[in-house]
Formats: structure tokens, sequence, C-alpha cells
């Protein structure tokens, strides 16, 4: 067993410690091959059988139907950020975001490149605190896609309810995908970076409504073309081969341990713990967050000070509770409490929070 | 010692064997760290210093002078063909292209979708067996660069002499990247996609000359822009942890084997071994490449029919001398000899060669 600190770092992050010792074995000689996976050509049947594992894989554990295809493309959720509108957004048409945070603010930014594109619900005011029910959306007509990030790994929101519009939605799932069901009737294009609940950094993984594929724009390169990467099954060039790689194990792992039901139903749980053990402090912990817009990957808290935080964070870290330090913009605390995150990990901090409390 | 075979890839390829196995033992625990360095923020002080090495070492050994930034960006160097045209090429001003085959047809394809392009020379009608002299490049008046693919993967021809013109070189060296020393001078950019001589797929390394990033097209989404990834020392987004780390160990063993020069060398030695054997075979093997442009990287060559290269290739990798087929669209074989290929491995092959020649 190797020694492990319990890691709660925002992404990358921690992955099943089984997909790291499998894939450690097999990383020099991979499986009698005379060389390692990374110095195979993608066109080979080693690394198409990996390939194509994870790709069926990732459609089976997320319940995903087939009028969906799977894309492991590269420059994480970011270039997601450009590619979205310059496939999806036609000249005439407007699409439609929801500011709830950092990573909303980056989608607007650059979406605003391609594009007109207006805010249909804007969570400054609230300081990020919380998600827009349906009935605060301002839709406007010719509204190609509404674009949501279900869940703000820095403001720790999430929603907990789908919005009801009459236009597809575009999901940013980076920090809670695989972690929950989606309406997949509600989407046109999933996507987010492998570098939370999926794998190592350097893989974006798109979900893409086949049938829009040909109503894209095509007037671009060709790496930024939705349509060339489905109609190539995500190999038109040189794939991100170690993450695709670590990702297939992880997707194995989800499986095994229950799928996407067993993964929700264990945040829910994980979060529940926290959540209970900042709420039942006497106010010691604070969470800025609604209630009802509380995510299940990100926990972010305050403590009574700016001091007793550094103090709490330098002694979590003494106590090989790692990465606990909220985003350098707003500061705090967070707890990132992805899907290969053992529960362990999560009773060692309540224990050690309340520990902290009656101390100082 | 790991058991090997002679590993012949156009990449993903060999990798030097140390590099794997000083990764394999530091897999699942960096450095007692507790955690893999794949689990790691990439904010954090552990990756901080690996890509703060790999950017300081990729400077050191491939001689790059100060007014160069390099850049870990993603997409291959596919979407460099993008890019580039993109950032560099301003309204009014056009952009030359030597079409020396399938990777520089490539470039021109996309780069026609963001301003006005021309071929400066064509090498399709003497089938892509050479590179241009300086004198055949047709160059027009308001050109921004001239791009060239110094070596082609598929075609086996490189650049002997570097183009003289009155214009900026753009170079597409993936397949010899840090396999020679460059005329900085006469480059503003330099780029290629890792997965060749400096480590595993899923990352393109750019050098691009620091004094252009100012006068580099805005309009476009962030992550498409150089001059932004350079400001945030290429760690605008989560960069490509797993290949960063990787280039790192490569360019270690890089230095410790002598470097640029050493490396320039040994690639000649290796590819003269190889022409040798062909020349000397009495035309059973043919190289269809002119003497001048031969490739010191990709060596392609035929045998007298189809069916002998077919049997060639079995009985190959029957005695592990692996992934000598060309590539599919020109068929016959190509050894691909990057740097980390070890001189016993040419050895085997030309030995290998002689004795089915004897017996075929």
């Amino acid at each position: 067993m190797s020694y492990r600190k319990h890691n709660f770092s925002a992404g990358p992050c921690t992955l099943p410690l089984e997909t790291l010792e499998e894939a450690q074995q097999e990383f020099v000689d991979y499986h009698g091959a005379g060389m390692s996976l990374i110095e195979m050509s993608h066109r080979g049947k080693h690394f198409d059988d990996v390939a194509s594992e994870a790709m069926a894989l990732s459609m089976e554990v997320f319940e995903v139907p087939d009028d969906f295809s799977v894309l492991f493309l590269q420059g994480g959720a970011i270039l997601q950020f450009s590619m979205i509108p310059m496939n999806l957004l036609n000249p005439g048409s407007k699409a439609a975001y929801v500011n709830s945070g950092t990573w909303a603010k980056g989608a607007i930014t650059d979406a605003k490149e391609y594009g007109e594109v207006y805010t249909a619900w804007d969570g400054e005011s609230c300081g990020y605190t919380r998600m827009p029910s349906s009935s605060e959306l301002a839709m406007q007509e010719n509204t190609r896609y509404l674009h949501i990030t279900t869940n703000e790994t820095i403001g720790g929101i999430r929603f907990s309810e789908w919005p009801e519009v009459d236009v597809p939605l575009v999901g940013d799932m980076s920090s809670e995908y695989m972690a929950r069901p989606l309406p997949w009737e509600k989407f046109d294009l999933v996507y987010g970076g492998a570098q939370k609940n999926l794998g190592p950094a350097g893989m974006a993984v798109v979900f893409v409504r086949k049938s829009i594929l040909e109503g894209c724009n095509k007037n671009m390169g060709r790496y930024l073309r939705y349509d060339i990467h489905e109609s190539k099954g995500s190999m038109f060039n040189t794939p991100p081969v170690f993450p695709i790689y670590m990702f297939g194990k992880v997707l194995r792992w989800m499986k095994k341990e229950g799928g996407l039901p067993a993964m929700e139903s264990r945040a829910a749980e994980k979060a529940g713990l926290l959540y209970d053990a900042i709420d039942n402090s006497n106010s010691y912990y604070n969470c800025p967050v609604d209630t009802a817009s509380r995510s299940h990957m990100n926990v972010v808290f305050r403590l009574p000070s700016e001091e007793l935080e550094q103090k709490f964070l330098t002694e979590a870290a003494n106590a090989d509770l790692m990465n606990l330090k909220g985003h350098r913009s707003v500061g705090g605390c967070r707890a990132s409490i992805y899907n290969a995150l053992p529960k362990e990990s999560v009773i060692a901090l309540t224990s050690f929070m309340a520990t902290f409390q009656s101390r100082n």
C-alpha cells in the first residue's frame, strides 16, 4: 500500500489508487509489448483497444444516449469556450450565458469574440453564492443555446435543478463530470476538462449531439471543427494518449464501484458530512453559499478570521490534509471532494475541523 | 533491464529508457509527497519546479536566444496550423507556404481560413521527393512569413539548407525537433508536436519571438492567443502536466548525452548507416528521395515488390524490429530513427535488411 495523503486539490486531483498502481506496473513494458504505451503508434492495436474501450465506457458509465458522440480533445475546457460559439453560433442567432462565477465569465469573454452573446442571468450582485431558478432567466428571441456552468469550482455552487428553457443547453461540467446523471434531452453539448473526476490534465471530454454537426459552421481550421473530430472517431490527429489511457482506467473503476448512481450517492454523502460539520459548528465554520446551490464537489468555507484560516491550513497540512486553501481570487478554505476522494478523507477532515475548533 | 523491442514508430515513438524507468519509480508517490504528480495542483511547488525546469532546459538544450519564449500548448501541431495565421496574419498581409508534402498541405488548408495564403513552391509535380532551393521560392510582396515544414515525416525529406528569403520563417519542426541547430535569426516562430523527439503525445511546443507578440491579432478566444500564453508563462490554464513532466526528463537526458551537437551527429550517423545499407543493396532497397533532401529522422525505402515489402515487414516484426510500415498514404517502408532510438536498433535493422535480401 502506497503512502497516501488526503488530497483535497481542486484539480488536478486525487485519482483512484488502483488506477495509479496498475499504470505504474505496466508503465515501461506495456503488456509484454517491449515498449511503453506512450511510445506506441496511436494507430496501432494496443492504443486502439485503449481508446475504443474508453469511448465505449464513457458512453456507458455516463448513461449517454446513442445520438451523442464523445470526443477526446485538447486545450482544456478553455478552448471549448471558443469552439462552442465558433461551431454552434451561426449569423443571426445569439447565445445566452448564465454568469455564475469565474468559469462562466471566462466562457462569456471568449464567446463574445465569435458572435452575439448575452447574459441571461448575472450572479455578480449576489456575490456568485447561488444559481438562478428557471423563472429568473431572461431569454431572448433567436437564441441558439443557453450555456451553463453546472458546477462552479471556485464559488462552490451548482445547479441543483436543471434550467427549463425553450433552447438547448450547453453545459460546462468540468468539476462535476460523471458525478450526477444528466437530462440528456435538454442538452446539445456537454464538456469539461478531464483533470477533476476523469483523469490527469491534458484532455477535454466533449459529448456532442450528432444531429447538430451538419448545421455547424465549417469555415475554420480543422482542429476547431467538431464535425471533423466526430467523423474521425476522435483520431483526426495524434490524441492525448496518456490522459485517454488513464481515463479508461478511471471509467473501469467507476463501473466496478457501481457507476453513476454510486458516484452520485457517494458525493451526496461526502458533501453531507462536510456541510453538516460546518452547519453544526455554531458558525465557527461558515459556508457562504446558498443552501440550495451547494456544490457536492467543491465545499467552500470560512473561519472566524483570516489568521485562523491560515493556522487551520497549516495545521491541516501537518495532519496530511492537503490543498484546502480556497482559490486565490476568493480566499478562505475549499475542500474538493471529487469522485475518487475516499469517504475516509472527508471523515478525517471533519474530525480535524472539530478538534481545531475546540482548540481555537 | 526491461524487455525492449526496436521501435521505429513515426510517433508516438521510442523514449529514452531511463526516463521511463524514473517515471515508473516515482509514479504513485512522487518524491514522498503522498500523491502522484498527476494528482497535484499545477500551481503547487512540485509541478512548478517540474515546469520551470522543462522551460529552462528547453531554451538551453535547443540553444534558443533570449528574445524567444517557449510555450507548452495543446492541440498538437495541427492546432498551430490555425493559430499561426490567426495570430500573425494581419489584414493586408499574406502568408507564403512551401508545399513539401502531407503536413505542409495540412498547414496550408487551415491557414487559408484565416487570411491570404499562397504556395511559394509546390513539390507535388516531383512527388514530394525533395525540398526547394531558395532560388525556386516565388515570393510575393507584403508577405508576413514563409512557412516551412523543416522535415516531412511521411515523405522523409528535410531542408538541408535553410531558405534565404527577406521575410521571417515559421517552421514546423515536429519530426526533427531538437535534432539539429537552428539559425534563430531567420525565424519568428518554431513549433511542433512533442510526440517524436520530445516526449509523449498531448503537447505542442512553440518557440515564439517575443517582439512579435504585441503586433499579433487579439480578436479571438484567449486560448488561441500567443500573447496570453506567453504573459502567463504557459500557465494560462491547466497545462498538459504529464507531457511536460516527461519532456523535462527527456531534456535532462539530452543535456547529459551532449545536447544538440550530440543529437545532430548521432542522427547523421544513424541515418548514414541506413542510407548506406540502402545505397549498397544493388537497388534491392530504394529510397525515392532526392539525396540532398534525405531526412535524418524518417528514412523511407521500397523493396522490389509490394509482396516483398509485406514479407519484409512481417519478418522484421518477428525479429523485434517494429513499426517499419510506411504511412498508409504512400506505402512502402519507413524507419523513424528519432533521438532516443539507440544506434544498436539501426544496426539490428541494417543487419536484418542484408539477411533478408540474401534470402529473398
